[in-house]
């Protein structure tokens, strides 16, 4: 399957935390953490836990751009 | 300053394309390539150009997750 | 491949309108249509054209509800 | 009212679930059903509940494309 | 119509600039201007033009916080 | 830091309400109030709190527009 998302980034999950609708998924990227905010339902069909390959996905659209 | 942003990669500008409106541009956050698409106002603005140094920003909601 | 993204329709592409960096790809979803704005490299890297099979994601936290 | 909104499907609650901050509404829009992630206090203004009609909106730029 | 956004605020068109697919339209709320990234045929279709009433929705996930 | 969002509206944080994992923020920015759905995470290292100033950014993208 390929996606539109211009980012895509492969990693391995290292943190998963579950709220009453809403999970946190934080995903090492290579050095770099990838949060992911998704809902339970979706942790529970992607079977995401610690130590699980994963891919973050992010459209270009919902990127900002900051400089110092 | 501080941003919510859970999402937050330092990098390199290293190419601005624009647009009538819209500019995409990749910032190289250390061996991974983000693209963002902002107005051209805002490329302007900051004065995004190849070599800059720039920070990606990315709202944990915004961010999806796959598996294989 | 799995997405975390709640809302997977698939269908066929109907049109697809190319501007200076972003495109917009109709897909109809069987009597339904959606409109995706995405960029023009994610067209090409997809090879969207009409009559392509093809899947609109959109994620729950991007949907808005209205009542009459 | 008239809403930007590229994609506006008219349809039926099928079901609520509430969090503790966040809701998740899913709408059938004849055949497909959308979720939708909204605040409680959306859900409680909207008097959002089982069987009511409802129009799930997506802004065209919230939505990606697959091919398989 | 009731929509579930938690942002919405009055104002008056005061700028619209037409891209190619893309306009970038700019609403006085009163004293603030919000600026809204959205289709050439949304801008069509609402007819919105300069003097025009308009109202700038926002979904609160789509709202960053910063501090300084 | 400058930041590409096209929208920067400074204020007071009037309310928080923490979820699970996700937090519903209230920033007054002259008149109008702005409703921000971010993580628990970010209410914590932003120390956001009544009576606190805060700056509600939003991307140009991220705004619907309405006519009545």
């Amino acid at each position: 399957m390929k996606i539109s998302a211009r980012n895509q980034f492969k990693g391995t999950v290292v943190e998963v935390t579950k709220g009453a609708t809403t999970s946190h998924v934080k995903i090492d990227i290579g050095g770099q953490v990838v949060t992911a905010s998704i809902t339970n339902a979706a942790v529970d069909e992607l079977g995401l836990e610690k130590g699980k390959a994963a891919i973050a996905m992010i459209k270009a659209s919902d990127v900002l751009v900051a400089v110092e």
